[in-house]
């Protein structure tokens, strides 16, 4: 049956109260969708529904529902459920959920663990958020260099069952240096007899525990692995990273880059999770400082005071241009931030990128010139002075705009500064100074004003 | 040996031209390292470096390079070097390829090929761009339902050399319909003589062909799938999107989104690849559509002409409202593009995101406009009503940007446009009129002009 037709037959139980015939669809469904059913639910409903799950696919369900939901359910367990749900999640999604629990719950549940489980998870709990070490598990498949393929096979179809991944098995040497990776797909593909240690890769690819969890997630992108061995500072091997913990570790980063393009300060929480004051205090800090800087149109603005006073019509044009030379500037930024951080652009294309953006600028620019100053010549007929010092003002604008956003990404990256800090906001910012000037100074020229 | 230094030994065997030597060491890098290692050679060198290559090696090198390499190569080759590496390369990676081709190679190419691989490679071609049909391979494994688990091990083993992905294997009925999947971590842990039609997962969870890249990618990322089964209308089974590709259709779908962001409409090249017209191109519709939308604010500015004229340092403070206006809405907006984009906000959270964005905004607004008063009450100490009205401009202005920012992605999203659309530049635009409006008004009122 489609799952869109499953969910359906859910809900409907669900309101019938049916119970028993509930079973019999729910654990057809894929943890993710239980989850997501589960966390609609009423409270009083939660656990019944919860303890009508397979002791598997419970917990492989509880391991995807929401830090609330796990509260509630860990709230009103029996201490064997706790054990129950602790044993069979991996052990890196036991310390994703206990980072987000009171500390009652925490010591709750470290003291149903395993005394191994607890040792591993105490350590996990000690890596620096985002680092490698915190998103990575401990549970992954090893085998030993002398074992020959069918032998391996065995040892996974014996040792598998509580790893994370088993696609991709390691070996090290006595004192757990990576010696080399070898996947499922090699040992199903190669020879009964062939030994382990004359077919697997020994020229592995790693991250250390401190590496930031982003650097795991581009060498996923970059070699399309499956899993990632994680050693400490003495290549000892100590856990692995699989593919789906790197999907997310992706998808936090990117909503990271859109917060930071939209000048508020990262959170990790959900949009309507996270509250009022801290979403202001995320906002605030940048708020200030654009409003701070905006201090120097202001200055400009006041130093053409008379100018503007004696010809006010041109105080009309003034959002036009700044808007304009703020929009053409933040898309040259905003492209030339993420091919840096795709790094089909690097430092030294400094200069490409300059002539690149002086070139499309001059097209962009010349063309909303040409638009602007025949729809002026329509509105305003009797102001061709004035319509010309505008337009050529809105060219050099882009110009300048343009200029500025494609470099300042690339000099802050040069200057070992986050390039996504020249995002949008700051961009319109400084190109507005820009802008004003440009367009006072022509206008002053023109007009002899 | 680390990957650092056997790049560092083969860029230094290149060096010296040292060929002989240089095999035993390319040969033990990724092919994706060895790909970047060819895109920077000499023409001359490029050929020479690949025919070092062993077979295998060489294919899966020339898959990770970009086209204009594989061009070259191409055009290079003899008859049996294109037979290997499209015999050796996936069919997906072959289409992908072939997609940026002129004619001459395309036609080249598919003359080598064998002739099952010609007729799927035209089929894979004439998927649209984008579709999950364009994006996936037909080289899965299939397993039948009355196979053992030892036959259906014997039978990977077997076939298994030239497809994508072996770990989920596919069972369909005599008419090609897809009647469940196994991966090969249920083969191995499971026993030798289970019966995979009594084990395997019939509630499978697929894609159609035409469905967008994006509705794949957002199920590998929903449920940690690492390959996904695409169906035809008449859910027969056609081809697998594997995991790597997913995750390449994420990055795709990010540039795209910053895309939207900077107010450019999309486009797939790598910036430095991009021309100077086709980039100009992508940018001028909304740089021109932004500026059209500017006569208002122009307009605006117009019919308070008395007023400014009448008290001119009104002018100066006019980028600081319009930007801070500008920057409060784009805050919001981005979120929440980013939030509806994560499924975290639905289009029926509206009035929880209004009530949140509210409450940001009046904290957000009262300190922006406290600081503001502070400052204008040292820059300009004669002018307390001036002072006054700015500031309380610029805390309804805070308040109406956030509002405008906060429901406009999810007012798009109810009209079923793309809420990316609302991103700042047009926020920017939409809520500097209204910034004018309140601080005009603001200022007629309480300074009587």
């Amino acid at each position: 049956m489609k799952r869109e037709n499953l969910i359906k037959e859910v809900m409907n139980l669900l309101d019938k109260h049916d119970f028993a015939e509930l079973k019999v669809w729910l654990i057809q469904l894929n943890p993710v969708d239980i989850a997501e059913i589960l966390a609609e639910v009423p409270d009083e409903t939660l656990l019944m529904l919860f303890r009508i799950l397979p002791k598997d696919l419970a917990a492989d369900t509880f391991s995807e529902m929401d830090g609330d939901e796990q509260e509630k359910l860990l709230n009103n367990f029996t201490d064997q459920e706790v054990r129950d749900v602790v044993y069979e999640m991996g052990l890196d999604d036991t310390v994703d959920m206990l980072e987000e629990m009171p500390a009652n719950v925490v010591r709750r549940v470290l003291s149903k663990a395993s005394p191994e489980d607890r040792k591993t998870i105490n350590e996990l709990l000690k890596y620096p958020e985002d680092s490698a070490g915190a998103v990575m598990t401990t549970e992954l498949m090893r085998l030993k260099e002398n074992m020959t393929v069918t032998e391996a096979l065995d040892w996974i179809r014996t040792h598998g069952d509580d790893k994370e991944d088993i696609y991709t098995c390691y070996v090290t040497s006595k004192d757990q240096i990576l010696m080399g990776v070898i996947t499922v797909r090699e040992l199903l593909l190669d020879k009964h007899n062939s030994v382990i240690g004359d077919i697997m890769e020994r020229n592995t690819i790693e991250v250390r525990t401190n590496d930031d969890q982003e650097v795991a997630a581009k060498l996923f992108d970059r070699y399309n692995f499956t899993a990632l061995p994680v050693v400490d500072m003495d290549n000892h091997l100590v856990g692995i990273i699989t593919v789906d913990d790197a999907i997310d570790v992706m998808t936090e980063e990117t909503t990271e880059d859109f917060q930071k393009l939209a000048a508020t300060t990262p959170s990790e929480e959900p949009y309507l999770k996270t509250s009022v004051f801290s979403m202001a205090g995320h906002r605030i800090v940048w708020l200030i400082v654009l409003m701070v800087s905006d201090l120097i149109s202001g200055g400009i603005l006041q130093s053409f005071q008379d100018a503007l006073t004696a010809l006010p019509i041109l105080i009309s044009f003034i959002p036009m241009l700044t808007d304009t030379g703020g929009n053409a500037g933040s898309q040259a930024s905003t492209l030339v931030i993420r091919g840096l951080a795709l790094k089909e652009i690097t430092v030294k294309d400094a200069f490409k990128v300059m002539w690149k953006e002086f070139r499309v600028a001059v097209i962009c620019g010349a063309a909303l010139s040409v638009l602007n100053f025949a729809r002026m010549l329509i509105q305003f007929p009797g102001q061709m002075a004035v319509s010309i010092a505008v337009s050529v003002a809105l060219f050099f604008t882009v110009i300048m705009a343009k200029a500025i956003g494609g470099l300042l990404p690339i000099a802050a990256t040069k200057l070992k500064l986050d390039p996504a800090l020249m995002a949008s906001p700051l961009i319109t910012t400084i190109v507005d100074s820009g802008s004003l000037l440009i367009y006072l100074n022509v206008a002053k020229a023109l007009l002899h004003i």
